[in-house]
């Protein structure tokens, strides 16, 4: 692969997940469904263990994440992304990651609590489709996690 | 636009904001009034609404902001930058960002209160001007803000 | 040196610092220990002023910051890297950074305490050797750190 396509392909990953950030705080669960392929996997054991922890398809993560935060105040911020090319429509990252969310309620169990703040990394594969590079797959690891 | 030109830009963009940050937390006035176009706009209307919210002129920024930091202790960080170029001259980017200033006394109304730790975004623009690019207009919003 | 090579060796060095962040939040001391050139130094008289404030050696900086972090619990965070080549082979740079610390029992003198919370800048110069970019030197400064 040419290395401005490949150093232009990995600009394009991170606004892709500069969006992602953007969409997910605003809330726009529209937009933020569409940053994913339509048969994308998110795998959020590390935090929710149990049958929902692993979504397939972007209608349902949407559906799932926005069920967790729909009336939260939430803040998600990406640190060092590290993309590796796999080829001119494949490509994995690690993202570094801290979040934020306010519930203005005690959370119904595993809670209940209010506030969690928390560190960790996505692992992530993307591919480039017809409008765009999309999140194909999303894993979430914690290094750390606060609640009350 | 060529796309190395172009990539080249963005990252020219990112160490600006870069710089902006190093000089606002370590309190380089002179140097971080000198990274704004002249006739730049700053709008922080979400944190302090009233006459000063918007602020024109590189030297009004720098006097205006300098008059609510000296003294305390700052951080501030930006991340997953999504810069994009309208021409070879101009360009617009949306950074999120984290704060906490800490003054040594607690401040005047709207306060007092002596920590503030605040999560947004900027949306700002920028200019290639003779000396490389500057902010052109800086417009912060808030996602969440917690003062004590 | 040719812009394409100059945008590519910044990413190959933001791609090293994300590794340094990965491998010190994940214990992995052998390959944290990699990423410095051999002769490496570290300098984080800001944190720990006194004889081991400054370090020389791959080795003795693993030792030294494994020493002080196993068994802990440790989030570190980079932004905003403002990365200038200085040959085809030397180039240096700034990081803001962020660490928390938690540590399972109070630390012994300067402490006691059991959680530091700290932002700064990473001063650092970097080396391309035959495997690759390493780190060649490492200063850390503090803005502020909240030790509980």
């Amino acid at each position: 692969m040419d290395r401005i396509d490949e150093l232009f392909a990995i600009e394009e990953i991170k606004r892709l997940k500069a969006r992602y950030f953007e969409c997910i705080d605003d809330q726009l669960w529209k937009e933020w469904g569409a940053l994913f392929c339509e048969d994308a996997t998110m795998d959020i054991a590390g935090d929710q263990p149990g049958p929902d922890s692993v979504v397939q398809g972007a209608d349902r993560i949407a559906a799932t994440v926005s069920g967790y935060l729909v009336g939260a105040r939430t803040v998600h911020h990406g640190h060092t992304p590290r993309i590796e090319m796999l080829s001119e429509h494949d490509a994995r990252g690690v993202w570094a990651m801290q979040d934020l969310v306010i519930w203005p309620e005690p959370t119904v169990p595993p809670g209940p609590f209010r506030r969690l703040q928390g560190y960790g990394h996505y692992h992530e594969t993307y591919s480039r489709e017809a409008e765009g590079w999309r999140i194909k797959s999303l894993r979430l690891t914690r290094l750390h996690l606060e609640l009350s």
